[in-house]
Protein backbone atom coordinates (compact mmCIF):
# COMPACT_ATOMS: atom_id res chain seq x y z
CA UNK A 1 0.00 0.00 0.00
CA UNK A 2 1.55 3.57 -1.23
CA UNK A 3 1.84 6.77 0.92
CA UNK A 4 2.21 9.11 -1.66
CA UNK A 5 3.34 11.52 1.24
CA UNK A 6 5.27 8.96 2.68
CA UNK A 7 7.56 8.77 -0.78
CA UNK A 8 10.35 11.57 -0.58
CA UNK A 9 10.39 13.61 -4.07
CA UNK A 10 13.83 13.96 -3.89
CA UNK A 11 17.11 11.78 -4.80
CA UNK A 12 18.85 9.90 -2.19
CA UNK A 13 21.67 12.36 -0.53
CA UNK A 14 24.04 10.19 -1.37
CA UNK A 15 23.16 10.28 -5.02
CA UNK A 16 26.11 12.50 -7.41
CA UNK A 17 24.20 14.18 -10.12
CA UNK A 18 26.96 14.13 -12.95
CA UNK A 19 27.98 10.67 -12.40
CA UNK A 20 23.50 9.77 -12.46
CA UNK A 21 24.16 11.97 -15.76
CA UNK A 22 26.04 10.00 -17.33
CA UNK A 23 24.77 6.76 -16.27
CA UNK A 24 21.71 8.17 -17.96
CA UNK A 25 23.48 9.18 -21.04
CA UNK A 26 24.41 5.28 -21.58
CA UNK A 27 20.90 4.01 -20.80
CA UNK A 28 19.35 6.45 -23.25
CA UNK A 29 21.77 4.38 -25.96
CA UNK A 30 20.85 1.20 -24.55
CA UNK A 31 17.27 2.08 -24.92
CA UNK A 32 17.64 3.06 -28.35
CA UNK A 33 18.93 0.00 -29.22
CA UNK A 34 16.80 -2.05 -27.46
CA UNK A 35 13.95 -0.16 -29.67
CA UNK A 36 15.29 -0.67 -33.00
CA UNK A 37 15.64 -4.49 -31.44
CA UNK A 38 11.48 -4.52 -30.74
CA UNK A 39 10.70 -2.09 -34.28
CA UNK A 40 12.77 -5.03 -36.20
CA UNK A 41 11.09 -8.68 -34.41
CA UNK A 42 7.52 -6.70 -34.20
CA UNK A 43 6.39 -8.87 -31.44
CA UNK A 44 6.51 -7.20 -28.96
CA UNK A 45 5.47 -3.53 -28.08
CA UNK A 46 5.73 -1.01 -25.09
CA UNK A 47 3.65 1.30 -23.50
CA UNK A 48 4.49 3.71 -21.35
CA UNK A 49 1.84 6.06 -19.04
CA UNK A 50 3.36 8.90 -18.00
CA UNK A 51 1.02 10.56 -14.81
CA UNK A 52 1.47 13.43 -12.55
CA UNK A 53 0.68 16.87 -11.76
CA UNK A 54 0.92 19.82 -13.52
CA UNK A 55 4.62 20.92 -14.02
CA UNK A 56 5.48 16.88 -12.95
CA UNK A 57 7.61 17.10 -15.70
CA UNK A 58 5.86 14.72 -18.01
CA UNK A 59 7.17 16.34 -21.38
CA UNK A 60 10.85 16.51 -20.18
CA UNK A 61 11.01 13.45 -19.34
CA UNK A 62 9.56 12.36 -23.02
CA UNK A 63 12.48 14.42 -24.35
CA UNK A 64 15.03 13.30 -22.00
CA UNK A 65 14.76 9.99 -21.58
CA UNK A 66 13.33 8.96 -25.62
CA UNK A 67 14.89 11.41 -27.73
CA UNK A 68 17.68 9.16 -28.61
CA UNK A 69 15.10 6.52 -29.97
CA UNK A 70 14.29 6.24 -33.60
CA UNK A 71 10.89 8.31 -34.36
CA UNK A 72 9.98 5.69 -36.65
CA UNK A 73 9.40 3.24 -33.81
CA UNK A 74 7.86 5.86 -31.20
CA UNK A 75 4.55 7.32 -31.00
CA UNK A 76 3.78 10.11 -28.30
CA UNK A 77 0.04 10.94 -27.64
CA UNK A 78 -0.77 13.65 -25.17
CA UNK A 79 -3.88 13.12 -23.82
CA UNK A 80 -6.28 16.63 -23.29
CA UNK A 81 -9.77 17.16 -22.52
CA UNK A 82 -11.40 14.85 -24.79
CA UNK A 83 -13.25 16.13 -28.31
CA UNK A 84 -17.01 16.35 -28.59
CA UNK A 85 -16.38 13.24 -30.37
CA UNK A 86 -14.64 11.41 -27.65
CA UNK A 87 -17.37 12.18 -25.02
CA UNK A 88 -19.78 10.71 -26.98
CA UNK A 89 -17.63 7.40 -26.39
CA UNK A 90 -16.66 5.22 -23.20
CA UNK A 91 -13.87 6.68 -21.61
CA UNK A 92 -11.52 4.09 -22.88
CA UNK A 93 -12.31 4.51 -26.74
CA UNK A 94 -9.94 7.41 -27.68
CA UNK A 95 -7.11 5.36 -25.53
CA UNK A 96 -7.86 2.08 -26.85
CA UNK A 97 -7.27 3.79 -30.41
CA UNK A 98 -3.58 4.78 -29.30
CA UNK A 99 -2.35 1.96 -28.26
CA UNK A 100 0.69 0.44 -29.80
CA UNK A 101 1.31 -1.56 -32.87
CA UNK A 102 3.64 -4.64 -32.52
CA UNK A 103 6.89 -3.32 -32.18
CA UNK A 104 6.46 0.00 -31.16
CA UNK A 105 7.04 2.29 -28.14
CA UNK A 106 3.63 4.81 -27.32
CA UNK A 107 4.07 7.59 -24.72
CA UNK A 108 0.58 8.40 -23.22
CA UNK A 109 1.26 12.06 -21.65
CA UNK A 110 -1.72 11.79 -19.66
CA UNK A 111 -4.08 8.55 -19.67
CA UNK A 112 -6.95 7.11 -19.27
CA UNK A 113 -6.08 7.47 -15.03
CA UNK A 114 -7.15 11.14 -15.88
CA UNK A 115 -10.80 9.76 -16.14
CA UNK A 116 -10.61 8.78 -12.85
CA UNK A 117 -8.79 12.02 -11.31
CA UNK A 118 -9.63 14.91 -12.27
CA UNK A 119 -13.02 13.94 -12.96
CA UNK A 120 -13.43 12.75 -9.97
CA UNK A 121 -11.72 15.38 -7.84
CA UNK A 122 -14.11 17.69 -9.47
CA UNK A 123 -17.03 15.43 -8.90
CA UNK A 124 -17.99 15.08 -12.39
CA UNK A 125 -18.48 11.53 -11.69
CA UNK A 126 -19.35 9.34 -8.90
CA UNK A 127 -17.57 6.98 -6.33
CA UNK A 128 -19.46 4.29 -7.59
CA UNK A 129 -18.18 5.03 -11.28
CA UNK A 130 -14.89 5.53 -10.55
CA UNK A 131 -14.62 2.37 -8.87
CA UNK A 132 -16.17 0.61 -12.29
CA UNK A 133 -13.77 2.67 -14.36
CA UNK A 134 -10.84 1.86 -12.03
CA UNK A 135 -11.78 -2.72 -12.69
CA UNK A 136 -12.49 -1.51 -16.33
CA UNK A 137 -8.53 0.22 -16.57
CA UNK A 138 -7.37 -2.97 -15.27
CA UNK A 139 -9.47 -5.57 -17.27
CA UNK A 140 -8.24 -3.38 -20.44
CA UNK A 141 -4.18 -3.09 -19.62
CA UNK A 142 -4.70 -7.24 -18.96
CA UNK A 143 -5.57 -7.45 -22.25
CA UNK A 144 -3.03 -5.12 -23.99
CA UNK A 145 -0.46 -7.79 -22.07
CA UNK A 146 -1.67 -10.74 -22.86
CA UNK A 147 -3.38 -10.50 -26.45
CA UNK A 148 -1.00 -8.25 -27.65
CA UNK A 149 2.35 -8.69 -26.05
CA UNK A 150 2.38 -5.10 -24.51
CA UNK A 151 4.72 -4.27 -21.94
CA UNK A 152 3.61 -1.59 -19.59
CA UNK A 153 5.29 0.34 -17.67
CA UNK A 154 3.57 3.56 -15.37
CA UNK A 155 5.33 5.91 -13.93
CA UNK A 156 3.86 8.61 -11.38
CA UNK A 157 6.07 11.69 -11.31
CA UNK A 158 6.63 12.69 -7.81
CA UNK A 159 6.67 16.44 -7.01
CA UNK A 160 6.57 17.74 -3.86
CA UNK A 161 3.57 21.09 -3.52
CA UNK A 162 6.82 23.27 -3.23
CA UNK A 163 8.45 22.77 -6.29
CA UNK A 164 5.19 22.44 -8.54
CA UNK A 165 4.63 26.47 -7.45
CA UNK A 166 8.27 27.07 -8.29
CA UNK A 167 7.68 25.59 -11.47
CA UNK A 168 4.47 27.54 -12.12
CA UNK A 169 5.79 30.18 -11.03
CA UNK A 170 8.47 30.07 -13.46
CA UNK A 171 6.24 29.94 -16.63
CA UNK A 172 5.38 33.22 -15.49
CA UNK A 173 8.63 34.77 -15.32
CA UNK A 174 10.81 33.39 -17.96
CA UNK A 175 9.58 34.64 -21.51
CA UNK A 176 11.02 31.03 -23.34
CA UNK A 177 8.16 29.14 -20.84
CA UNK A 178 5.12 31.71 -21.06
CA UNK A 179 3.89 29.15 -23.63
CA UNK A 180 3.49 26.47 -21.00
CA UNK A 181 2.16 28.82 -18.46
CA UNK A 182 -2.36 27.91 -18.23
CA UNK A 183 -4.09 30.22 -15.50
CA UNK A 184 -6.14 26.56 -14.92
CA UNK A 185 -3.10 24.78 -13.35
CA UNK A 186 -3.08 27.30 -10.69
CA UNK A 187 -6.53 26.72 -9.99
CA UNK A 188 -6.19 22.60 -10.40
CA UNK A 189 -3.06 23.07 -7.78
CA UNK A 190 -5.56 24.23 -5.33
CA UNK A 191 -7.24 20.83 -5.19
CA UNK A 192 -3.43 19.02 -4.33
CA UNK A 193 -5.21 16.40 -1.62
CA UNK A 194 -7.80 15.69 -3.34
CA UNK A 195 -5.42 14.74 -6.35
CA UNK A 196 -3.04 13.22 -3.79
CA UNK A 197 -6.22 10.97 -2.16
CA UNK A 198 -7.69 9.95 -6.14
CA UNK A 199 -3.75 8.67 -6.85
CA UNK A 200 -3.03 6.62 -4.42
CA UNK A 201 -6.04 4.76 -4.47
CA UNK A 202 -5.38 4.52 -8.66
CA UNK A 203 -1.96 3.68 -7.91
CA UNK A 204 -2.88 0.83 -4.90
CA UNK A 205 -5.96 -0.59 -6.57
CA UNK A 206 -3.66 -1.11 -10.27
CA UNK A 207 -3.03 -4.67 -10.74
CA UNK A 208 -0.19 -3.63 -12.77
CA UNK A 209 2.37 -1.74 -10.61
CA UNK A 210 3.53 1.73 -10.88
CA UNK A 211 6.55 3.12 -10.71
CA UNK A 212 6.66 6.29 -8.37
CA UNK A 213 9.67 8.66 -9.36
CA UNK A 214 10.55 11.69 -7.35
CA UNK A 215 10.93 14.46 -9.97
CA UNK A 216 12.15 17.66 -8.02
CA UNK A 217 15.51 16.83 -9.63
CA UNK A 218 15.02 16.30 -13.33
CA UNK A 219 18.12 14.68 -13.89
CA UNK A 220 16.93 11.56 -11.41
CA UNK A 221 14.05 11.84 -12.89
CA UNK A 222 15.45 10.88 -15.86
CA UNK A 223 17.74 8.34 -14.69
CA UNK A 224 14.86 6.72 -13.16
CA UNK A 225 12.32 6.16 -16.44
CA UNK A 226 15.31 5.12 -18.24
CA UNK A 227 16.47 2.71 -16.09
CA UNK A 228 13.05 0.91 -15.64
CA UNK A 229 12.40 0.90 -19.37
CA UNK A 230 16.00 -0.53 -20.26
CA UNK A 231 15.58 -3.16 -17.85
CA UNK A 232 12.24 -3.97 -18.50
CA UNK A 233 13.20 -4.25 -22.35
CA UNK A 234 16.35 -6.33 -21.48
CA UNK A 235 13.91 -9.12 -20.01
CA UNK A 236 12.38 -9.21 -22.85
CA UNK A 237 14.11 -12.55 -24.93
CA UNK A 238 14.30 -10.44 -28.17
CA UNK A 239 16.07 -11.52 -31.58
CA UNK A 240 16.64 -9.85 -35.08
CA UNK A 241 14.73 -12.03 -37.16
CA UNK A 242 17.00 -14.29 -39.68
CA UNK A 243 16.44 -14.63 -43.42
CA UNK A 244 14.35 -17.29 -44.10
CA UNK A 245 16.27 -20.09 -46.76
CA UNK B 1 -27.41 -22.69 -19.06
CA UNK B 2 -28.15 -23.36 -23.03
CA UNK B 3 -27.84 -26.21 -25.17
CA UNK B 4 -27.93 -25.47 -28.14
CA UNK B 5 -29.14 -28.34 -29.44
CA UNK B 6 -32.59 -28.96 -27.40
CA UNK B 7 -33.67 -25.53 -28.96
CA UNK B 8 -35.58 -25.18 -32.05
CA UNK B 9 -34.36 -23.68 -35.52
CA UNK B 10 -38.34 -23.36 -36.77
CA UNK B 11 -40.61 -21.23 -35.28
CA UNK B 12 -43.74 -22.75 -33.32
CA UNK B 13 -46.11 -24.85 -35.63
CA UNK B 14 -49.00 -22.47 -34.39
CA UNK B 15 -47.43 -19.06 -36.18
CA UNK B 16 -48.94 -18.09 -39.34
CA UNK B 17 -46.42 -16.89 -41.47
CA UNK B 18 -48.75 -13.72 -42.84
CA UNK B 19 -49.83 -12.35 -39.64
CA UNK B 20 -46.02 -12.50 -38.07
CA UNK B 21 -45.22 -10.67 -41.34
CA UNK B 22 -47.44 -7.90 -41.03
CA UNK B 23 -46.33 -7.89 -37.25
CA UNK B 24 -43.01 -7.40 -38.47
CA UNK B 25 -44.10 -4.66 -40.87
CA UNK B 26 -44.94 -2.65 -38.02
CA UNK B 27 -42.21 -3.24 -35.77
CA UNK B 28 -39.67 -1.93 -38.46
CA UNK B 29 -42.02 1.24 -38.86
CA UNK B 30 -41.71 1.62 -34.68
CA UNK B 31 -38.18 1.19 -35.02
CA UNK B 32 -37.56 3.42 -37.02
CA UNK B 33 -39.07 6.25 -34.79
CA UNK B 34 -37.24 4.89 -31.75
CA UNK B 35 -34.43 5.50 -33.64
CA UNK B 36 -35.25 8.68 -34.96
CA UNK B 37 -35.91 9.32 -31.31
CA UNK B 38 -32.38 7.88 -29.92
CA UNK B 39 -30.55 9.80 -32.45
CA UNK B 40 -32.17 13.39 -31.80
CA UNK B 41 -31.51 12.71 -28.39
CA UNK B 42 -28.03 11.61 -28.54
CA UNK B 43 -27.86 10.67 -24.58
CA UNK B 44 -28.34 6.22 -25.41
CA UNK B 45 -26.65 4.25 -28.28
CA UNK B 46 -27.88 0.79 -29.69
CA UNK B 47 -25.26 -2.08 -30.56
CA UNK B 48 -26.73 -4.98 -31.96
CA UNK B 49 -24.77 -8.25 -32.18
CA UNK B 50 -25.38 -10.59 -35.34
CA UNK B 51 -23.82 -13.95 -34.82
CA UNK B 52 -24.01 -17.31 -36.54
CA UNK B 53 -22.91 -20.11 -38.93
CA UNK B 54 -22.63 -19.46 -42.20
CA UNK B 55 -25.83 -18.61 -44.26
CA UNK B 56 -27.71 -18.35 -41.19
CA UNK B 57 -28.65 -14.92 -42.66
CA UNK B 58 -26.79 -12.33 -40.85
CA UNK B 59 -27.38 -9.80 -44.06
CA UNK B 60 -30.61 -10.87 -44.63
CA UNK B 61 -31.61 -9.42 -41.22
CA UNK B 62 -29.60 -6.39 -41.42
CA UNK B 63 -31.82 -5.19 -44.53
CA UNK B 64 -35.11 -6.43 -43.73
CA UNK B 65 -35.02 -5.59 -39.41
CA UNK B 66 -33.21 -2.26 -39.75
CA UNK B 67 -33.94 -1.26 -43.19
CA UNK B 68 -36.51 1.14 -42.55
CA UNK B 69 -34.03 3.26 -40.11
CA UNK B 70 -32.70 6.13 -41.32
CA UNK B 71 -28.53 5.99 -42.57
CA UNK B 72 -27.69 8.65 -40.76
CA UNK B 73 -28.43 7.01 -37.61
CA UNK B 74 -27.05 3.46 -38.00
CA UNK B 75 -23.75 2.29 -38.99
CA UNK B 76 -22.98 -1.58 -40.21
CA UNK B 77 -19.40 -3.00 -39.72
CA UNK B 78 -19.14 -6.28 -41.12
CA UNK B 79 -15.68 -8.08 -39.61
CA UNK B 80 -13.68 -10.21 -42.07
CA UNK B 81 -10.29 -11.78 -41.49
CA UNK B 82 -8.23 -9.23 -39.82
CA UNK B 83 -5.89 -6.91 -41.40
CA UNK B 84 -1.90 -6.94 -40.83
CA UNK B 85 -2.70 -3.92 -38.67
CA UNK B 86 -5.86 -5.10 -36.69
CA UNK B 87 -3.71 -8.77 -35.74
CA UNK B 88 -0.78 -5.90 -34.59
CA UNK B 89 -3.21 -5.19 -31.98
CA UNK B 90 -5.41 -7.14 -29.45
CA UNK B 91 -8.50 -8.55 -30.49
CA UNK B 92 -11.12 -5.80 -29.18
CA UNK B 93 -8.71 -3.24 -30.69
CA UNK B 94 -10.77 -3.07 -34.14
CA UNK B 95 -14.07 -3.83 -32.19
CA UNK B 96 -13.60 -0.64 -29.42
CA UNK B 97 -12.94 1.47 -32.50
CA UNK B 98 -16.47 0.84 -34.36
CA UNK B 99 -18.34 1.11 -30.83
CA UNK B 100 -21.41 3.34 -31.14
CA UNK B 101 -21.68 6.91 -31.12
CA UNK B 102 -23.99 8.78 -28.44
CA UNK B 103 -27.60 8.53 -30.07
CA UNK B 104 -26.19 5.92 -33.02
CA UNK B 105 -27.39 2.39 -33.74
CA UNK B 106 -24.29 -0.17 -34.80
CA UNK B 107 -24.98 -3.23 -36.15
CA UNK B 108 -22.20 -5.60 -35.96
CA UNK B 109 -22.21 -8.89 -38.64
CA UNK B 110 -19.60 -10.75 -36.84
CA UNK B 111 -17.89 -9.95 -34.18
CA UNK B 112 -15.05 -9.95 -31.15
CA UNK B 113 -16.59 -13.31 -30.45
CA UNK B 114 -15.26 -14.80 -33.51
CA UNK B 115 -12.06 -14.26 -31.58
CA UNK B 116 -13.36 -16.83 -29.50
CA UNK B 117 -14.78 -19.21 -31.72
CA UNK B 118 -13.25 -19.61 -35.33
CA UNK B 119 -9.15 -19.18 -33.54
CA UNK B 120 -10.10 -21.49 -31.06
CA UNK B 121 -12.16 -24.20 -33.51
CA UNK B 122 -9.01 -24.20 -35.52
CA UNK B 123 -6.55 -24.07 -32.23
CA UNK B 124 -5.05 -21.09 -33.55
CA UNK B 125 -5.37 -19.86 -29.63
CA UNK B 126 -5.25 -22.08 -26.30
CA UNK B 127 -8.35 -22.92 -24.39
CA UNK B 128 -6.35 -20.47 -21.46
CA UNK B 129 -6.12 -17.93 -24.03
CA UNK B 130 -9.93 -18.17 -24.73
CA UNK B 131 -11.18 -17.99 -21.89
CA UNK B 132 -9.34 -14.79 -20.62
CA UNK B 133 -10.82 -13.75 -24.22
CA UNK B 134 -14.27 -14.34 -22.90
CA UNK B 135 -13.20 -12.49 -19.28
CA UNK B 136 -11.60 -9.59 -21.58
CA UNK B 137 -15.36 -9.13 -23.59
CA UNK B 138 -17.22 -9.38 -20.62
CA UNK B 139 -15.24 -6.26 -19.00
CA UNK B 140 -15.60 -4.33 -22.43
CA UNK B 141 -19.02 -5.06 -23.05
CA UNK B 142 -19.80 -4.03 -19.50
CA UNK B 143 -17.70 -0.69 -20.00
CA UNK B 144 -19.69 0.12 -23.13
CA UNK B 145 -22.98 -0.42 -21.36
CA UNK B 146 -22.24 1.96 -17.34
CA UNK B 147 -20.01 4.66 -19.37
CA UNK B 148 -21.76 4.98 -22.70
CA UNK B 149 -24.86 4.33 -22.05
CA UNK B 150 -25.06 1.87 -24.94
CA UNK B 151 -27.92 -1.01 -24.76
CA UNK B 152 -26.23 -3.98 -26.39
CA UNK B 153 -28.46 -6.88 -28.06
CA UNK B 154 -26.74 -9.72 -29.50
CA UNK B 155 -28.21 -12.44 -31.66
CA UNK B 156 -27.19 -16.28 -32.54
CA UNK B 157 -28.97 -16.80 -35.46
CA UNK B 158 -29.81 -20.56 -34.83
CA UNK B 159 -29.71 -22.45 -38.27
CA UNK B 160 -30.10 -25.81 -38.78
CA UNK B 161 -27.24 -27.84 -40.38
CA UNK B 162 -29.69 -29.16 -43.08
CA UNK B 163 -30.73 -25.74 -43.57
CA UNK B 164 -27.57 -24.89 -43.89
CA UNK B 165 -26.39 -27.04 -46.70
CA UNK B 166 -29.58 -26.00 -48.61
CA UNK B 167 -28.34 -22.30 -48.72
CA UNK B 168 -25.08 -23.22 -49.28
CA UNK B 169 -26.22 -25.20 -52.49
CA UNK B 170 -28.22 -22.37 -53.59
CA UNK B 171 -25.49 -20.43 -53.91
CA UNK B 172 -23.98 -22.55 -56.31
CA UNK B 173 -27.04 -23.31 -58.05
CA UNK B 174 -28.63 -19.44 -58.07
CA UNK B 175 -26.62 -17.30 -60.89
CA UNK B 176 -27.89 -14.10 -58.59
CA UNK B 177 -26.22 -16.07 -55.65
CA UNK B 178 -22.82 -17.05 -56.77
CA UNK B 179 -21.19 -13.71 -55.84
CA UNK B 180 -21.93 -15.57 -51.97
CA UNK B 181 -20.79 -18.68 -52.72
CA UNK B 182 -17.03 -19.03 -50.77
CA UNK B 183 -15.58 -22.55 -51.24
CA UNK B 184 -14.28 -22.07 -47.31
CA UNK B 185 -17.85 -21.99 -45.94
CA UNK B 186 -18.25 -25.69 -46.81
CA UNK B 187 -14.73 -26.59 -45.06
CA UNK B 188 -15.64 -24.84 -42.66
CA UNK B 189 -19.24 -26.15 -42.24
CA UNK B 190 -17.33 -29.51 -41.69
CA UNK B 191 -16.67 -28.39 -38.13
CA UNK B 192 -20.20 -28.04 -36.97
CA UNK B 193 -20.00 -29.75 -34.07
CA UNK B 194 -17.08 -27.69 -32.33
CA UNK B 195 -18.46 -24.78 -33.41
CA UNK B 196 -21.54 -25.62 -31.44
CA UNK B 197 -19.66 -26.41 -28.52
CA UNK B 198 -17.46 -23.04 -29.08
CA UNK B 199 -20.99 -20.92 -29.31
CA UNK B 200 -22.51 -22.77 -26.14
CA UNK B 201 -19.31 -21.69 -24.06
CA UNK B 202 -19.18 -18.00 -25.61
CA UNK B 203 -23.37 -18.04 -24.66
CA UNK B 204 -23.31 -19.41 -21.26
CA UNK B 205 -20.24 -17.46 -19.94
CA UNK B 206 -21.70 -14.15 -21.34
CA UNK B 207 -22.29 -11.46 -18.82
CA UNK B 208 -25.13 -9.56 -21.05
CA UNK B 209 -27.76 -13.14 -22.04
CA UNK B 210 -28.02 -14.16 -25.89
CA UNK B 211 -31.11 -14.08 -28.15
CA UNK B 212 -31.38 -17.29 -29.43
CA UNK B 213 -33.12 -16.82 -32.76
CA UNK B 214 -34.40 -19.88 -34.99
CA UNK B 215 -33.65 -18.61 -38.28
CA UNK B 216 -34.74 -21.87 -40.98
CA UNK B 217 -37.43 -19.67 -41.32
CA UNK B 218 -36.45 -16.08 -42.57
CA UNK B 219 -39.94 -14.36 -41.89
CA UNK B 220 -39.32 -15.70 -37.99
CA UNK B 221 -36.12 -14.42 -37.79
CA UNK B 222 -36.65 -10.90 -39.00
CA UNK B 223 -40.03 -10.99 -36.49
CA UNK B 224 -37.29 -12.03 -33.54
CA UNK B 225 -35.02 -9.58 -33.88
CA UNK B 226 -37.34 -6.67 -34.84
CA UNK B 227 -39.31 -7.63 -31.75
CA UNK B 228 -36.35 -8.05 -28.85
CA UNK B 229 -34.91 -4.63 -30.81
CA UNK B 230 -38.30 -2.31 -30.10
CA UNK B 231 -39.13 -3.66 -26.84
CA UNK B 232 -35.42 -3.12 -25.49
CA UNK B 233 -35.33 0.71 -27.29
CA UNK B 234 -39.13 1.03 -25.60
CA UNK B 235 -37.84 0.43 -22.42
CA UNK B 236 -35.94 3.84 -22.41
CA UNK B 237 -37.03 6.87 -21.29
CA UNK B 238 -36.14 8.71 -24.66
CA UNK B 239 -36.95 12.04 -25.05
CA UNK B 240 -37.22 14.59 -27.99
CA UNK B 241 -34.80 17.66 -26.80
CA UNK B 242 -37.03 20.50 -25.86
CA UNK B 243 -35.61 24.17 -26.61
CA UNK B 244 -34.01 25.85 -23.95
CA UNK B 245 -35.39 29.72 -23.46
Amino acid sequence: MIRLSEIPTTPPTELDKDVIHDATKQLRKRLAKLQHLMYAERKYSLLVILQGMDASGKDGATRDVFGACSPSGIHVKSFKKPTEEEFAHDFLWRIHKNVPHKGMIQVFNRSHYEDVLIQRVHGWITEEHAQKRIQSINAFEELLQYDNDTIILKFYLHISREKQQEELQERLDEEDKHWKHNPRDWEEAKHWDEYMRCYEEAINQSTIPWHIVPVDKRWYRDYCIAKVTVEALEKLPMELPVLEE
